[in-house]
């Protein structure tokens, strides 16, 4: 029985694919520090989780296929609270993690075949919507060496084509932790005007910016390329909420946002104890939001310090998010965090990984680079820091 | 700036489209019954809601991609006490509601512009699936003659062209209320094995089969045809939970499997909170779930009888699930439906029904006909009953 010949191209996840292994691991009750995916061990703000204790709706029925209205009043009030009042409720379609998002504006973007540009390395589940709508990503390289900022307007220019639709980035960067300048920003608005092409810009890690620079929003260029600007962003990150799996998709087109709700509609609707439990963000607290951002960069600082330190590791400065991209006096990224899952303990330990180049389009890029998120508390991740300069010597040693 | 032109082959659900127009008869202080969308009224079973009221998890963090190890376990439990105890973890995949499914299974078994074979009237939101998987659904028809039964085999065998997949079906039917014999079963099985065809069942109404009938399931044949049989399953409505966001892809075809795990960890994980709530499943009580079928068996009484005394109104006796497709002494269901929101009116009451119409693939069909999901008290019905009897009295002098 032969399954589709696109069921081959979706690839497996590079952040999880390695997970059987530490699984089997664990089972041999060694420790294993998760650095490989982005799931932090932050709290969930109180009053998210009182929404869960104080529960009464019953039945628990469907919702709006747009999403519902009082998690949409949250999100207007979210995103004019950062400074954003022109968005209004058609403007906003709820999404069942910004994974659907992402698919959604791919599907709705792009015919099959068509072109997306994306900076390189890239988020890896971009490869999984791209596969799953039938879009050819091309990737444009950035590199370590500047930071993974973008290459210059001609360069980027000459990657598109007649099939090109669309450009999608993510800022703050994951896997790179690259913050985009206004340069920067708005350099890819006028390549989408030029070209025509849709801006589609994840910001999910919006929140997250250090050294007391500056976040640049694709929702400041909403007014200069209205039809072309597609906001993609998540619940996730921002308030520790990972496992309730709420986006939004944010566009001023109307035929955009017209057609992702007619998708919408025939999936029904996100989950109604989830948009329940977000609508809350409105009594996040201030202090809440800072003391998360102040955490993060205090945990950048202690990989920034630490990982600099090792003989042979490449680390920029990340700049936002909670990734980097760290480049490793290793020869094969994939093999190492395997070994590190399967041979590698010190006092029965170890730490787990993502290998680059899953979140590369081009083969043979990353191949000495992991991505690292860093989302553990300050104590564990200096362990790992430890654990992975350890591991280093260890396995240039018997490799 | 264009959007895709597959966004434009997406259609409006029509069990939805005419919200608008209830919303607005419902600011003018009407009262709307929804028959329109099966969402119902039936109480969540409290072990269900308790998991919220004692929730400790903290962070909601992402869960496995291919589900909750729990959840799976209860679903594991469920399947073996209904007679399957041959599944085992590794041929279960949860997914975001019962659509998921549907879509992971026509992406998996179909490239673009292959054909899977569907009985008309079909469940509207296949369509939606079927655009956003570049799939081509074939209509087979049946009729409201025959309370929607399949055709010969013949019949059925004669839609099959080189680019057929598969067939998909939905067993208790949405929207004709139809139950398939096991001699329709097996002449389906017989078909996907002759034609080397994979054998798609959507059975998230297995509980709701009256008057003494029993419900034949794919899972019954997966000894026949491991590698072809996929049940399409979803929580929804055997726990009056709709808004909880879980359905499950079951298959013992391992390349499946593999396959719509790689799709799921894009898209990360299902909810934590609405798992943990659906893994009281087995905590249901046997009452509970009888009470619910023979509520459910009830209202089907009174619509069935109700709706056989109005003149010139066809019901076929629904065997199962808790819709059903009626003909209507119309010409125009679209605009009659519409007209129920808009001008009718008794005793500031009106009724919200589904246009069949969009329930079926041939332009033409189901004019004179609605679909009706039963999914209000008894009390509530049999007054949608009356209206609907007096709004034709009404509807045939005006128009």
């Amino acid at each position: 029985m032969k399954t589709s010949k696109r069921l081959d191209y979706v690839p497996p996840s590079p952040i999880r694919k390695l997970v059987p292994f530490a699984q089997e691991a664990k089972k041999q009750g060694v420790t294993v520090y998760h650095l490989n995916i982005g799931d932090p061990d932050i709290r969930t703000p109180e009053v998210m989780l009182n929404v869960l204790k104080t529960w009464k709706t019953n039945p628990i029925g469907y919702d709006q296929s747009q999403g519902n209205p009082e998690f949409i009043g949250a999100l207007l009030w979210y995103y004019k609270n950062i400074g954003f009042s022109f968005l209004k409720q058609e403007h906003i379609q709820v999404t069942l993690g910004g994974s659907e998002a992402i698919a959604m504006a791919l599907f709705a973007s792009c015919d099959p075949g068509d072109e997306v540009l994306v900076f390189e390395p890239f988020y890896a589940n971009y490869n999984s919507y791209a596969a799953v709508t039938g879009v050819n990503l091309v990737p444009v390289r950035t590199t370590i060496s500047t930071g993974f900022h973008l290459p210059d307007r001609k360069t980027i220019e000459s990657a598109i084509t007649k099939r090109t639709r669309a450009i999608l980035f993510c800022n703050p960067n994951n896997p790179t932790g690259t913050v985009y300048t206004k340069e920067e920003v708005s350099i890819l608005v006028a390549i989408a005007a030029t070209y025509r092409l849709f801006l589609l810009s994840d910001e999910v890690y919006r929140e997250y910016v250090y050294d007391g620079k500056k976040h640049v929003s694709i929702l400041s260029y909403m007014g200069q390329i209205p039809d072309a600007a597609i906001l993609l962003d998540s619940m996730s990150k921002r308030y520790s909420v990972c496992g309730v799996r709420l986006g939004t998709l944010v566009s001023l087109n109307a035929r955009i946002m017209a057609g992702v709700l007619r998708i919408a509609q025939g999936r029904l609707s996100a989950g109604l104890i989830d948009q329940l439990v977000a609508s809350k963000l409105t009594e996040v607290t201030p202090s809440w939001l800072r003391e998360t951002h102040d955490e993060f960069e205090k945990r950048r600082d202690i990989l920034y310090t630490g990982l600099g330190r090792i003989p042979g590791v490449t680390i920029p400065r990340p700049e936002g998010a909670f990734y980097t991209i760290v480049g490793l006096p290793i020869k094969d990224a994939e093999h190492f965090c395997q070994w590190l899952l399967t041979d590698f303990r010190d006092n029965n330990e170890t730490v787990m990984l993502a290998p680059a180049p899953g979140f590369y389009a081009t083969k043979g890029l990353g191949k000495n680079e992991v991505r690292i998120a860093y989302v553990l508390n300050r104590k564990s991740l200096a362990r790992c820091v430890d654990l992975m300069g350890i591991a280093l010597v260890k396995y240039k040693s018997q490799n």
